[in-house]
Formats: structure tokens, C-alpha cells, sequence
């Protein structure tokens, strides 16, 4: 295949910010197809859902499924089955076992499937996982907090049973901090402050170690107004590291090692173009383990309720 | 190795109902040391820590692993660092990954992980993997009802975060419902009702399916008073195949194909030094996986504070 044929399913906010620039500007893509409920895609075929799409147009190679969580299994099943690779907006599932079953249907298929992380390619993500290769780390803090009335404005799915709460950001504090430590960690700790009427957490913290006993704290909070932060910050025996801006910059003890344009979803479709021609998967479910652990270890904490 | 010099960790009820005399019965063990805060096995070395244990009896070959799933971890990474196989009582920790974590450092340390389902060992599970192997699965009913004042009076770990409430015997039927279908299947919907003044769920049900649709409804409770239950109900194109008293008995349109005593700890003891001898670990996170789904997909309801 020359050039990829793409399609895109679920139309919304990350599509139109995110997904059709990257798409644009890479020679790899022709989008060729859209399939969501209630939007459209200029330019492009269009059709109100995945099954029609596959049926009607033929000629597409590859899906990437942007529509919430909940729904993205049953979606990126018909496209697999279809023959078709899968890209799927983070995260991956509404759970880890049906991201299993399809990792399993895209090997039986002998198609690409991409869980993708989008805030691993941050720019200054590989600089923090090379200087943290090098020194010896004592602890780590990360926190992720935010204002939701900002960043998710109205989107009732991200607060029902499934949608993740704040862990939808969280989630990609820990998409980087999995890649950027040396060993593998786990929670040993978790407190999820869940709304009086809601289904999904507003605020939580999460301790973790690893085998050699590090110290990482993990605060994600949807209710920060004033200055947002994404940081993680590292004691380390070569200095004070801070990756802040969500992965975009990197500075040690102060001065600034890395801080470069961001290029995330640019990165994501290179690397999905990549495994689709290489005939492999990417499917790294460590961010989303650590999430479902945090569910099943922590203790809850019932709060305010929220209004948007 | 001819006999596998066994030390037991976490010395409860458990351990004396079952453990004890699974080894006991056992030839390919010898029993040589215990390590417990509180409690002590007649007739061999006692110790207060594991570590202790293992610094003082260095012929100890394998521990079994008994403490509540919180304690698990550490204790697991003293044994395997110390070049011991390794027995988990289920469930095999507080989280997935710090299983992940154990299973990748057995496999550095070349010794065997072994994360036990002993329900999977129940007389007719085996039996009933067959009979839906040969079959069509229309639909499959969970119902684990029990009271937990019968079964763990005063356990107060069970009710702490990471003590998985209703799904300590709830993840005893995922063993046997992962062993038996011919499919992975994933949760699509849960409920989780916790105590107002608990931790950890004393109900929940789950909705599962798998690629093919399979129809799958787990119901667990451990508010049942009367008559308990234990069964897993499929209706299949070959008839009604009920496999009840936990895996202990199936029978198809209520006549009975299988009915034999139950071997759960003198199994997985058979199992444990199986893979011993054959170099291997065992550890299948499905069960697991599946607890931490419900938890991260569930809605939560609280219900009455529930009093020992």
C-alpha cells in the first residue's frame, strides 16, 4: 500500500483540534471517509455510523476511532473483522479485558492495532526517560490538575460509569511516567474523590513503588482553577528534574534541557503509518492497568457534588 | 530436587483448613518452616517475618504465600530475590501490576510463580469446559450468594481497600467462568454496592460478553442467608448445564454427568510442583482482570452500613 486510506469515526472536539491537521499534513493518509453521529467531515464521504462506512467505501485501510470509551469496542470489532488497522484514541477501552480481546482479533486478522498514547510523544518525554536512564531516582511527584468546566465542558460521558473521571487526564500523566522510569511500578495506595452525583472521580492520588522502593505520588485534580499544572517532578541523584507542560519542556535543577514546538498527534500518525507498514501492533496497557488498580485498590471518598 | 523443602507464610484459617493437609498428603513436599505474626504450624521452624524465615533456613526451597493480598507483594519479592519459588494463594495481589512486577522477577531470577485459582481445580470444571467446548452457548448466569458473617467472621482485611470485598469468593467463579468458556469475555457493565461505612463492595453484578455476543450476567452477594449458592447456569443448544456447590457438580437437564469428591489444595499443590519440576511459572491475570474492570467500569451505590 502506497498511500493509506483513512477513516475516521467519532467526530468531536480532539478530531477537529487534533486528528484532521495531523492527518492533513502527512503524506502517509488520504482520509477518505468519516463515520459519527452527529457531526461531519468536510471534504470526505460521510456516514452516521462504522458499519456503513466499512460497507459503502471499500478502498479504506484504516479506522481511528475517536468516539468515547464505552462505545470503542464494539466499533474497532467491525473494523478488525473488516480487515481494516485500528487506531485508538487513549484510552484504549472501557476495559483492559476487551482491549485484550481485540489485541488477540488483530493478530488473527494480521492487522495493525494501535493503543495510542498521545502525551508519550510529547516533545521532551524521550530527554526525561534518557536523563532518568542515567542517575539514580529517590522520589517522584506528579500533578496533574486542572480545571474541567475548562478543558471538558459539558461532556456527560466522561462522568459516567466507564469515562474515567479525572483518570481521563490522569491517564496521561501515567502514559508518560511509564515511559519514562526505569523499572515498572505499581500502586500501593489510592484515595478517588467521587461527586455526590456522579459515577466517575473528580480527584485522586495514587502512591506507587517499584522494586527498588521508590517513592511516587500521583495527585490528578479536575477542580484546580488559576494556574493549571501537568508536572512531574523527580529528586534524582544528578538533580531536580521537572517535566512540565504536560511533556513539553524539561528542565533540571532549573535550567531548560528540552523544550521544543509540540508534535503529538503528528507523532501518533508517523508511528501508526510505521507499525501498519512494519504488519505490527502497539498495544501498551500499563497506563490503563494503573488506573484499574487505583479503581480496585482505592479507598473512596464521596464529595461536593458537581454541577458544569 | 527430590522432596521440595516448603516453608507457608501467613498462617489463618485457610492455611489450616487447606494448605496443611494438601502438604501433608503430599510426597513431593516436606513442610520445613512457617513464618506468621501471630499464629504458628506445630512440629516446624516458626518465625515472626519471612525474612527471618528465609535468612535462617536456607534449605527452604518454596513458600506459600497465605497473608491477605495487601501483604502479598513484598513478602513475594523476598522469597523470588532469595531465589525461591513461589506459591500465591489467591487472589495473587492488591493489584495487577504488582503481579506483572513479580512475574517479570521470577523470570529473571529462573524460578517458578505459580498465582492460584484453587476453584479452577474444583472436581467438575474440567467436565464442564468440555460439555461447552462441543457446544453453542446462548447465554451463562453467575450466582455467588453467601454470607459473609458464616464465612469470614471478624476478617476485617477483607473489607480494607485492596481486600476486594464480595469478589474474595466473587473472583473464585471468574476462575472457573474464564476456565470453562471457549472465549475471553470482557465486562460491558457493573454495579458495585458498597456499605456506607466499608471499603470494599458486599454486592455486585456484572454483564459480560465476548466477540460473539455471548449473552453472560454474574451476580454476586454476600448478604445471602438460607441456602447459599454457588452455581454457574449456561443455556447452550445442548441443554441447560448446571455446574453448582462451586465446581463440584454439573449436570445437564438436571441429570447429573459429574459428582466427584473435591481435590482443590491437593491439586494445586500437584500443579505447584509440576511446574517446579518443568522450570515454569503459571500465572493467568484473567480473574483478576476482571475484579479490576468491574471496579473501574462499576457504578457505585451505597447501601446499609453492614456491622460484623
Amino acid at each position: 500500500m502506497s498511500i493509506i486510506n483513512l477513516a475516521i469515526v467519532g467526530v468531536g472536539k480532539i478530531v477537529r483540534d487534533q486528528h484532521l491537521p495531523a492527518v492533513a499534513a502527512n503524506a502517509d493518509y488520504r482520509l477518505v471517509a468519516a463515520a459519527s453521529r452527529n457531526a461531519q467531515v468536510e471534504g470526505v464521504a460521510n456516514f452516521a455510523s462504522i458499519e456503513e462506512m466499512l460497507a459503502t467505501v471499500p478502498s479504506i485501510d484504516a479506522v481511528s476511532l475517536c468516539m468515547p470509551p464505552q462505545y470503542r469496542h464494539a466499533a474497532a470489532v467491525a473494523a478488525l473483522e473488516a480487515g481494516k488497522h485500528v487506531f485508538l484514541e487513549k484510552p484504549p477501552g472501557a476495559t483492559l479485558s476487551e482491549v485484550e480481546d481485540l489485541a488477540a482479533l488483530a493478530a488473527r486478522k494480521d492487522v495493525s492495532l494501535f493503543a495510542s498514547w498521545h502525551s508519550r510523544y510529547a516533545p521532551a518525554v524521550e530527554a526525561a526517560r534518557a536523563f532518568l536512564a542515567g542517575t539514580t531516582i529517590t522520589s517522584m511527584r506528579v500533578m496533574w490538575k486542572e480545571d474541567v468546566r475548562q478543558w471538558h465542558p459539558g461532556q456527560d460521558w466522561i462522568w459516567q460509569p466507564g469515562g474515567l473521571g479525572v483518570f481521563d487526564p490522569g491517564i496521561n500523566a501515567l502514559s508518560i511516567v511509564t515511559r519514562i522510569l526505569p523499572r515498572q511500578v505499581f500502586a500501593t495506595a489510592a484515595t478517588l474523590e467521587f461527586p455526590e452525583n456522579r459515577d466517575a472521580p473528580i480527584a485522586a492520588s495514587i502512591r506507587f513503588t517499584d522494586a527498588a522502593g521508590l517513592d511516587l505520588e500521583a495527585e490528578f485534580d479536575w477542580r484546580q482553577v488559576g494556574p493549571q499544572s501537568w508536572d512531574i517532578i523527580a529528586r534524582t541523584q544528578a538533580g531536580e528534574m521537572v517535566l512540565s507542560e504536560g511533556g513539553a519542556r524539561l528542565s533540571v535543577d532549573g535550567r531548560l534541557v528540552h523544550g521544543e514546538p509540540e508534535q503529538e498527534y503528528p507523532s501518533l500518525y508517523r508511528r501508526f503509518a510505521e507499525i501498519i507498514r512494519a504488519g505490527r501492533s502497539d498495544v501498551d496497557l500499563a497506563p490503563l492497568r494503573h488506573v484499574a488498580d487505583a479503581f480496585m485498590l482505592g479507598r473512596r471518598k464521596v464529595v461536593e457534588a458537581f454541577h458544569d
